[in-house]
């Protein structure tokens, strides 16, 4: 029977600032990716969202991004893999500490923004990530962009890896993502991503812009948590897997 | 026998800034406070400073501060507990990543600065700050200044306490330092300050300005690891500490 | 005929977080405070605030706050007056070339959060503030608390002042604000509110917390721009105040 | 009879970390590049910055770079147009508020390190900076390297323009400077550095790594403040360029 895990970006508050219904959509999720005070997040942010996530039993990520909280972590920097490696191990080695006072532990590591951009491309980076991840816990799952460097980094580093798909947005032949700055980039029919995203969990098929359908593997959805539309879609999509007879489960349980 | 730990604050460079003779003066002591990013340090110099220590065998601990590098944690803020506990907590998870990275452990924590000096006068901020301290790791050990607040704070919170004493400080008949605003705060001539710190730590005294000897427990000596003479001081105490017969140890070797 | 001034603090969001409702709240005021990038604010912010304010014809302010976005300037920190001057003068200048780009002048500078409280009770960072206001442009008009070092330092420095009262908070017999911590240091209902800011302008009169009415000087009110009722706030105090004849003006106006 | 500027990066300390030798390089330089606090520089720095250059004579410039105080503004950040024009008016109007406070003005814009790295190769960046000098003050001098679209954009915009040279770095026959990961980027040698700015300067020529001469302009000569030999080797070219009959002027005497 075919199962995947939905991830959502969580804890991106930071001080007087609230961003995200971080609340209520740990109601749909079975792993929360939590900002780690880099691009966004701040100690009190993170203790709460790590106290909120497992007390809605959703499983634990450390989501590190690039120190640009002015950008939100989303522009890309000409970081050297060495420095990619010491961001990274900053910044789950901070979540740690919160997620074992509260008693818990860390799943998984997704890269955020533009460093998971970055390094879906770039081998050296990816590996320098993965790296980091191992050698705080080999047991942690590495997040990355199925197909992409950062799942070649993972198994290459021998850890566990979580591909992951995207419901709204569009593929391009060779597995990337079209870019944003493609008109086509975005799926804005809601019922088009649930097809597009039971199509890849149950079929491992994706279809490409103007192209065939490719191979995916889909071992976790993303899914956002702010934005007007955000828990509406989180609903439709739980409620269509479940339809279509996938099992909705945090991956640990089945990687 | 009588024996104590010599600490120094260490790792407080700050990307293209460098700070302190840290390779030079980890030959002079036995436990090192390495900068965890609030007040000083970076992801980079944790990395280089934990392997550093390691590499000359040197206890390595936690040295969280104020979120203030413009001010280099140094300056008052009206933090709250649960504010104290949150940036602690991060920080010493954010060193711990580093110190597993490279196989190593953290001894202990020694609040940094301005968080330092307020938590060793506030009950609550103490308070906090040590059980962020428990909750990441029991059975590392925390620095304070002797007789003040943070020590009672970590017995009271279960932990092996370090109780903390100045070379170059003159001390008030109520075990507190003479504030720096004072005239007499500080002891510049090297012999006196010798010679307080061997009286400290073989009988647990110390003369106080202007008023009677007043007892105090001297388990780790701190020093300056910057300015001109910081070298001179470092080779100065420790042969004058074990001329008089006084073993230089890791604080976790008789704690 | 009384008049008076009526401010708020806007521009305060940062990079992806958005703060307040600003193009809403700019219908109901005369002068804007403008966040300069410390405690709250970005440059985008910053041009975007001042284009809107001089759209609505709102006069601009520059608003500095002390450096400590984590805790949106609003814990006091120990700071020298040197320091004070160096933050309230850098900040002044950045906005300046906003204003200047777009057109426009600064008509005053408020100090925001502890920044504001610390200086309305000492003498020497009131001055320190009021000399970078005078040494940026002596023509500025300097905003603090009624009565407090603020107004006094502001005066002493050659400026024009503005008094400012608050509409919601309740007064000591020493003509301070009572302090938070205290229960009846907030006015929630909106009849006394208005009651106490009309009394305010017309009789420069006050009623204090357990003693008898006070003088005090009132030319400019603060509103809130942000919170659910801070929109119905603003339109039911501006009416009142129009019905109880008092032109709201900005306060260039009239000082 | 030629005539050239020297320009050299001041006010780069921060906080409690000193960086470069700034006193003693102005004894040698026209023209100072002040930080303005994103890459590097603080509040007081400026200040202090400002006070010591027109106490030495030397032309004041604003220094803009990327807000990245840990990677020091070396690394490039993919940023928009407005997000430049934002950042480079921010960072002129806070060191315009220090050199107005005290008594002086500001000659000339020099982006620094990597937003002059990038504008250099891109128009738009490019033009979006000039735009935002010359909304500030269009009688300032904007600085870029000979030939590279900073200049080209500065004229456009109206402004006059600083074309920059470099004595230590090698050109490609394109006009652009050889990238530090190639070998043969620097000149080492003080007496090849002396020639190459002489030639520059006298006969607008420049050899180039395996090419032909080609035409460059040189209005002004960047040297460096920091580094062992940085003392020296002002002093070498100084000396170097009066003895070849070069005068050396502060820009905005001659352009």
């Amino acid at each position: 029977m075919p199962v995947v895990d939905i991830n959502c970006d969580l804890g991106e508050s930071f001080g007087a600032y609230t961003l995200g219904r971080d609340a209520e959509i740990l109601d749909y999720v079975t792993s929360a990716n939590i900002a780690c005070g880099f691009h966004a997040g701040d100690p009190a942010t993170m203790r709460k969202t790590v106290k909120m996530a497992m007390e809605k039993n959703v499983a634990i990520g450390a989501h590190p991004g690039l120190q640009d909280l002015a950008g939100f972590g989303r522009r890309d920097m000409n970081l050297s893999p060495q420095e990619a490696y010491d961001l990274v191990l900053y910044q789950i080695g901070a979540l740690s500490a919160f997620v074992k006072a509260e008693g818990g532990s860390i799943q998984h590591v997704k890269p955020h923004g533009a460093l998971y951009n970055m390094a879906a491309k770039s081998a050296p980076l990816a590996e320098a990530i993965a790296e980091a991840v191992y050698k705080v816990n080999p047991d942690m799952i590495f997040f990355g962009l199925a197909g992409s460097e950062l799942i070649k980094a993972g198994e290459k580093a021998g850890l566990r890896t979580g591909s992951e798909v995207f419901s709204d947005r569009t593929y391009q032949p060779d597995g990337t993502l079209t870019s944003r700055r493609e008109p086509n980039a975005l799926i804005t029919d809601q019922n088009q991503a649930v097809s597009q995203v039971i199509k890849m969990v149950r079929n491992q098929k994706v279809s490409t812009a103007g192209g065939p359908e490719i191979d995916i593997k889909a071992d976790t959805i993303c899914i956002h948590g702010d934005g007007e539309h955000a828990l509406d879609f989180a609903r439709h999509i739980t409620e269509a897997l479940k339809k279509a007879g996938i099992t909705i489960s945090r991956i640990e349980s089945f990687k």
